[in-house]
């Protein structure tokens, strides 16, 4: 029996713990917030993030980050983007005081601010090698939702440590959770991440009452440009065509579950962004990670139109009906 | 002026044959059907096929093809597969008998029974080389009714003489249909025929009650093995992720208007396979692709589990929930 330590208890982090637990591991949750972890202790409920589900009762919450990583042969990340930094610094300070090396699995999807870094790479410069067993990023086409109701989901865990990706899909593994291991973390993380984009995208065209055929072709030159910047920046392109690539765009960009694509539809009708973000209540990882692609898309020299039309709606108050009728309408060439 | 002869009155014929009317083209649409003609020709509409539609009153719809193909520069084939060869051959002896040389389009999906030919190689075959100004397959995500609404759709117009797809593309091209050229004529015509299969299987995983989730798993794992057959068969791997590949798969798996899709879903509820032809009204292409691609990956020696599991429940009678969840549930293993 494992011990696995969850950091993080929103939508996606609670649903994972409770596979594990259903799995038969030891399962942690770490949140800061008493009131959420009082409540997933003693009613198994999570409702903010996950209105009608009950959890396993052997899952445990705590407020203490020690506690939770007590014992940990696993440590999984499931917080926003931008808390990355400071909280796998406090986990790390732990681990090292602790002595433990456990495998460390992350389930985050964007690219830090500013430094651009992705997931795996913040992780890197924060644990100390003597305290992590490999570094594994879970990602593909999975709505907590769903995956609550045991509906079937594939997923990619990706690694440069075959070993360590073989591990997080044994403990993963069940009839309805099916993981795939990949080598290709690079390629993983930023189709995880900048597929938010294209979202925001569809969800746009959907606000301003476009069809289904313009859907299709959005998603389609969208998959080509974030493939171009991936390539770029050292994935395999055989990654984008993947779960955790074309697979993990298009549940995004079509099922109403998704945050990224919600925000875009409100934009797309007219709401003002800051209405939007308080609308949601939950973190919109594609604003962020919008402006982290535009600056890399300068700094690689690469096109990308769909990408830079929605950093100028978001950034630079461009009027969306026409930034996404100019990207639409696009002189014909070759594809 | 050019004159066009739409071979064709179907939904997709129909519009497309308006699109080139109302771009300044003087255009003929042919149908065998006198009742369809009539109505075109008085009330400007085909109800049939698009319920709620009008037609531009200068098309001009005739039941006589030699009428139709008078001093055409352009034929536009868009009728189903099974029909190709011998109208493409009633075609071919009048265009030599006029002595007349146009360029050959097609707008249709699917590969012949038997032979296992792509709609080109049947119109090569049929239409002698001094009776022809190359071939141009017309592709891409598009719904007729979408269209016929001027919704935004993109294109591909895919040809191995590249000249041929740019006069396709100028005669096609408004603000609202956006044609791109290709010239893999091959990828294009097998990623338009190849993915009305995974539409018959993301069909068949929503009439049984799957999620969002699994629908984006199995168009991902579709998507690689429809390539995988194409790659074989001689398409550039790129084009599956263009327009006419991931484009098109993902409209006809995530529409309502697709045939294919509403056919799996209909089959996915336990609907008898001979109900839901009669049901549809109009040809479902997906079925009898989907035994061309099987045998066609006997031959080649092509893993294809999706397109082998749909294979086993039209033609061998396999329980659709049972061959569903084997696929689902196959081994986990590196993606």
């Amino acid at each position: 029996m494992s011990k696995v330590a969850v950091i993080g208890a929103g939508s996606w982090g609670s649903v994972l713990a409770n596979i594990l637990v259903m799995n038969g591991h030891k399962v942690y949750i770490w949140s800061r917030r008493k009131e959420q972890v009082d409540e997933l202790n003693k009613q198994h409920t999570n409702r903010h993030y996950l209105a009608n589900f009950t959890y396993d009762k052997r899952l445990v919450a705590s407020v203490e980050l020690e506690k939770v990583l007590d014992d940990a042969t696993m440590v999984l990340f499931a917080i926003p983007t931008k808390a990355m930094r400071t909280v796998t610094a406090d986990v790390a300070s732990i681990l090292n005081a602790k002595g433990l090396k456990p495998t460390i699995v992350h389930a985050s999807k964007g690219l830090e601010l500013g430094t651009h870094k992705r997931i795996s790479e913040i992780i890197g410069e924060e644990i100390a090698e003597e305290n992590r067993e490999g570094i594994v990023a879970l990602s593909g086409p999975s709505h907590a939702e769903e995956v609550a109701k045991r509906d079937i989901t594939l997923v990619t865990a990706a690694s440069t440590e075959l070993k360590s990706a073989k591990n997080v899909q044994r403990m993963f593994m069940n009839n309805y959770f099916r993981v795939y291991t990949n080598t290709d973390i690079i390629g993983v993380e930023l189709g995880a991440a900048f597929k938010n984009i294209i979202a925001l995208g569809a969800g746009a065209l959907h606000g301003l009452g476009y069809g289904d055929d313009a859907k299709a072709a959005l998603m389609t030159r969208g998959l080509a440009e974030i493939a171009r910047l991936g390539i770029a920046l050292g994935a395999d392109p055989m990654t984008f065509i993947g779960l955790s690539g074309v697979g993990d765009l298009i549940v995004t960009c079509t099922s109403v579950h998704s945050r990224n694509w919600r925000a875009g539809d409100q934009l797309g009708r007219g709401e003002e962004l800051q209405n939007v973000i308080e609308n949601m209540g939950m973190v919109i990882e594609g604003l962020s990670t919008t402006k982290a692609a535009y600056e890399l898309a300068l700094q690689k020299k690469i096109d990308m139109p769909i990408t830079t039309a929605i950093y100028q709606v978001l950034y630079e108050g461009k009027n969306i009906k026409r930034a996404i009728s100019d990207l639409m309408q696009r002189e014909g060439r070759s594809e």
